[in-house]
């Protein structure tokens, strides 16, 4: 068990009015008792309360919780899980529910009357998760740095004829020659237009001549994600029109990096790269929110977003990915993680961002 | 838009008191409308209602779905997606909720008052699913057709000293030759006494001499799964103990799949199997249940357990997939897919079933 984070957490719900909580993320579960599995349709929750200790409700077929939690509770196939949560649960009290309760648990609960009402309380988690300890921040670093040496990785892979999907696979194993253990996300390899679709899936599409070229790949490193996007030209200059939206949104990238520091909003960093997109006339094409908090997930909640008003605190990781997509015709984003400092933040991405052509 | 599986679910709503559902499972959402996006923390929901046309809300960010969906609602993420559907729904009526809906989506709907109550009604979209139509149970033989084969080239990768890792990362490459497109869940490729955890997860693991070897693998062919498992003794004659233990494992899938018929319940077919595995006195080590439904997902509802008393209807698909799980020491486990049919089953898979001893 996590004694600190657990502490953190029930302090966070005191906050909100809370005294209990079920939480059932099972990426919150690691981060809390060190023990993590992955429950598919079957249930998997973690009961925190201030007056009890942290109990885990796994299913027997998972693997066994005990060398990590020392109160845990399992169950069959054929057994009401939620009978049993309901069992150990405060019935005089609010419940504080995880975001990611599914209905089919949720909805029992509430018929039993488990709780005095059922209240959304992610928040408690998520806020503990987005400030990283030191060690943790070091694990991102880690990840990072394998990210950047993957992206020269990618790079040689280019040749006329290659397809995105050939190379996307082929990720994976170069992670694990660097240490890493796996992708933390599907790894988007686009060529010519197809980086217009900012989630464009790996398909069969060749490289050819004069191509853009967008790799936006991460690696799992030690439980920790790395998340960077680099846009390249192949085979020839750009034109002066392909020139102008790389350095759009190059510009845009490095602005919001310049002004990440504690006490500055996320709403405040998103405007900065949107405003100067919008300023050349590319707005409507710049889709998306700016970034996303990392961590244990690739994405964790606290976007960086326009509508997002909170400050930004030291220990937080999130990523900055200005991007321009003109449908059928071109996309390019340019994206890179950074931690927030006490003196201001630190890009944990050193890859080169100057536009770069490539094979010609 | 799938009409004719539109109609039907509406139809069982209408059985359950209810005359409006917001499905957000991907799958089915496919399966009603042909669109499929998985959109992992973002918001998909088709309404249905039997007043009004289905509606689709997807993010701007998924992939256009108006060559599926007339109706589509389409939102950015500085949206409230939860008002939009909000907007759509009978304020007066019970909502029927998709088991899957998370809390962060259920809550709002219940704070705004979107619907008079909310109400469990998956059971509306699985039952339809569950009854797979004639195009429908080609493809499921089509699947099972390409993981016989695949059985076939696992056992042709064992020799002393190969990894389960190294096995299980290359079937999806074999599966692609076949002309399937991927695994259907994450292969499970067991030595020696690793079979004891139902659920290993294959890792460094060296094949040695004289170890069990088992398979649990499917694959992914135009959207349908397969699943299978096959256990073997390798490099020389399994003990009388082993033997027994498989043979026993082998006749309980052997009867369970004779007996399968229509109007037969779930738990019959369970306990079949279940008896001849406690007569042999290994009940307390068939720790699940005996198998699951499958088709779009590898997992459906409607489980084969003791304790489901439905019977089961011709067009139904699922496994049969006794074990016996010796902790520290060893693990057998028979697993094939059947089809429901008027006159009896059909089972899909017919990778022998002998004790077979390889390498020897």
């Amino acid at each position: 068990m996590e004694d600190a984070r657990i502490a953190r957490v029930l302090e966070n719900l005191d906050g909100m009015g809370l005294g209990q909580m079920l939480v059932c993320d099972p990426t919150s579960i690691r981060y809390l008792t060190g023990y993590y599995t992955f429950p598919y349709e079957r249930f998997l929750g973690l009961y925190l309360s201030r007056n009890a200790e942290p109990t885990l409700f796994a299913n027997v077929l998972f693997p066994d919780a005990t060398p990590c939690c020392d109160h845990v509770v399992t169950f069959a196939d054929t057994d009401d899980p939620m009978r049993l949560v309901a069992d150990v649960m405060d019935h005089d009290a609010p419940l504080g529910v995880d975001k990611d309760l599914a209905a089919r648990w949720l909805l029992p609960l509430r018929d039993m009357q488990a709780a005095k009402g059922f209240q959304l309380a992610s928040k408690a988690v998520d806020d503990a998760r987005s400030i990283k300890d030191a060690h943790e921040l070091d694990l991102m670093r880690a990840a990072s740095a394998t990210n950047d040496e993957a992206m020269g990785w990618l790079v040689d892979q280019l040749h006329v004829g290659v397809t995105e999907i050939e190379i996307a696979e082929g990720l994976v194993g170069e992670y694990r020659r660097l240490g890493a253990q796996d992708n933390s996300f599907t790894p988007i390899v686009s060529f010519g237009a197809n980086p217009a679709d900012p989630h464009h899936e790996p398909d069969g599409t060749k490289l050819r001549e004069r191509d853009l070229v967008l790799f936006d790949v991460g690696c799992l490193r030690d439980s920790y994600c790395s998340d960077m996007t680099r846009t390249f030209f192949w085979g020839g200059e750009p034109s002066d029109h392909e020139r102008e939206v790389y350095e759009c949104v190059r510009r845009a990238n490095e602005a919001a990096e310049a002004i990440v520091s504690p006490g500055v909003t996320f709403a405040e960093i998103d405007l900065t790269a949107r405003h100067i997109i919008e300023d050349a006339g590319y707005g409507e094409y710049f889709t998306h929110r700016l970034g996303h908090q990392i961590g244990l997930q690739d994405h964790e909640p606290g976007d960086v977003s326009s509508t997002h008003d909170e400050p930004v605190r030291a220990g937080m990781c999130f990523s900055i990915e200005p991007g321009i997509y003109l449908p059928g015709e071109m996309g390019v984003r340019i994206e890179d993680l950074l931690i927030v400092r006490e003196d201001g933040c630190e890009v944990m991405n050193s890859y080169p961002k100057d536009l770069t052509v490539l094979g010609a």
